[in-house]
């Protein structure tokens, strides 16, 4: 501290103000002290207490849509678990891009994080083997595993079983889903899950009942409408998440269509607005809170140093509303 | 670099991997490049960028409600606008708690973010002023000033007053607000300009009509119960935004009462939930879009040091749908 005085002719107090920003100081002043910490080529505090401890109190959770109601209610479950141990969540929306996910990672690492929690959507498989090198803890949020990295995950077969047999019990047999992009890193376990139980339920789906976008309401609205154009139209379709499914509502209701008096609709997670559209909308229920929760508890482990290499399974449920 | 690598018998590409992670280290390594840092009381990187430039890449949008759709696409248009400057957004949500909201101020000093833009609920009126000694641009968006911090807010007379005469068009008379709690920073502006605009509408608001708390859904149900639990229950409520509307619709629901049949419901924000609930709901547009766009002018403009002390309406709509 004293050298950067030194260095800017100023007292140890007023490099203390500039660092901390406790006090104003001129403009003049502030240049005066910065260009001292980059001659001397180190600094002080601000980010002494974090480099005491080897890191901050920020956990960073990235997610791919922060629009989506599913992350906000996954945010805010991880937010109260990890208050009373003294951390903070930042929320980073990568918007599914493969860009914002490697920068926010990058920073997250240059800021020496206490914890990441991400739903990776376009990572490269290894982009955390950096932060085994620094130490920082990580838990993945995903459909499927993203290496060893200690995962949160749904057990949905039974959900998804029960979603497509309720399909046919109501005589539908041409299924179509409205799927996630074709690039995305772990490919579409949703899209594989739903063709699984298809058979067994006594379903069909064609490939030209197969239409693949992103998980938001612009492309639920585009695929749902390419499904009800093919040459004869599936009876029930299947889609990613909530927010693709009223994404298809909206396209129905600008076509005139019924649902489910056209064809029935089922959507994935039963975000909070999934009993407030109409139809209510039919849907395998994961729960954001429960998944929320799991994450902080694996992240805490791993910051306690206690475990990692793990992977939780959070169980899904259908939910039968009206949109079937 | 050299300092901290003798300190800790290492070389000086080790202290590098260390703090940049960028390779693995052992455990033992990683504890004596800390601990040597910590002796020498200074650090290098991975903090030189921001050492260099002053400060981080990192905007920081503080909020008291990540699961309001209002802020997450404000957040949206934020990140969209400050993109190709090479800033990135992480979204702190506060809970509408004061301690929260001094915590992510806290770190956002510490961290010395490029900019933060923040919807204050309970914060202390001076909170900024560190972050103009520390030089750190702020932008709050709110319904009401504080202090000369550049302001986003809304321009919503001609709205609220077109929204009311809706209400007295219908032959309603005895108006309620579901409005925010007593001990918001900035008051309630919402009710006031709602009691403002009563009046010439013909309308009456009773202080018996007038129900407080937070900004949520949870609050919305209460308060609407207890307004229909008055003597003479309002035949039109107003609500302080589109979640608590919503919360109120929960209970209209639960209680069998029917909207706008038994009473009249009005929202703030028009979230994109808005238009899909049901009865769909009338209410204020004040659009997050543009208050993100304007938001982001602002903080760059403070960035870019060319202005400060600014304040920017955003213009709301009154939305007729079939609540009233």
């Amino acid at each position: 501290m004293s050298d950067v005085a030194r260095a800017a002719g100023v007292s140890s107090a007023t490099v203390s103000y500039v660092l901390s920003g406790k006090r104003p100081v001129t403009e003049e002043t502030r240049q005066a002290v910065h260009a001292a910490i980059d001659r001397l080529g180190f600094t002080l505090n601000p980010v002494a207490r974090t480099l005491r401890t080897g890191r901050s109190l920020m956990i960073a959770l990235i997610v791919p849509d922060i629009a989506n109601p599913f992350y906000a209610l996954l945010a805010r479950s991880l937010q109260n678990e990890v208050r009373a141990r003294g951390y903070h969540v930042v929320v980073c929306n990568t918007e599914a891009r493969r860009d914002e996910e490697q920068a926010f990672l990058q920073e997250a690492l240059q800021q020496r994080v206490a914890g990441v929690v991400m739903t990776p959507f376009r990572l490269a498989a290894n982009a955390f083997d950096v932060f085994r090198g620094a130490a920082i803890p990580v838990v993945v949020s995903a459909d499927t595993p993203f290496g060893d990295v200690d995962l949160v995950t749904p057990d949905a077969d039974d959900a998804v079983s029960a979603a497509l047999t309720h399909v046919a019990d109501t005589g539908r047999r041409r299924v179509g889903v409205v799927a996630g992009p074709r690039d995305a890193t772990g490919g579409d376990p949703r899209l594989k899950r739903i063709r699984q139980h298809a058979a067994t339920a006594g379903l069909s789906i064609t490939e030209e009942h197969v239409v693949h976008g992103e998980h938001t309401r612009e492309a639920g609205a585009k695929g749902f409408e390419r499904l009800m154009q093919t040459r004869r139209p599936p009876e029930a379709i299947l889609c990613v998440n909530d927010v693709t499914a009223v994404g298809a509502m909206d396209t129905a209701e600008r076509l005139g269509l019924d649902i489910p008096g056209d064809v029935a609709l089922v959507g994935h997670d039963d975000i909070d607005f999934a009993a407030l559209v109409r139809p209510r909308l039919t849907t395998i229920r994961y729960p954001a809170g429960a998944v929320g929760r799991a994450a902080a508890h694996l992240l805490l482990e791993q910051i306690d140093g206690r475990t990692h290499q793990r992977r939780v399974s959070v169980k899904a449920d259908f939910v039968a509303r009206a949109s079937v």
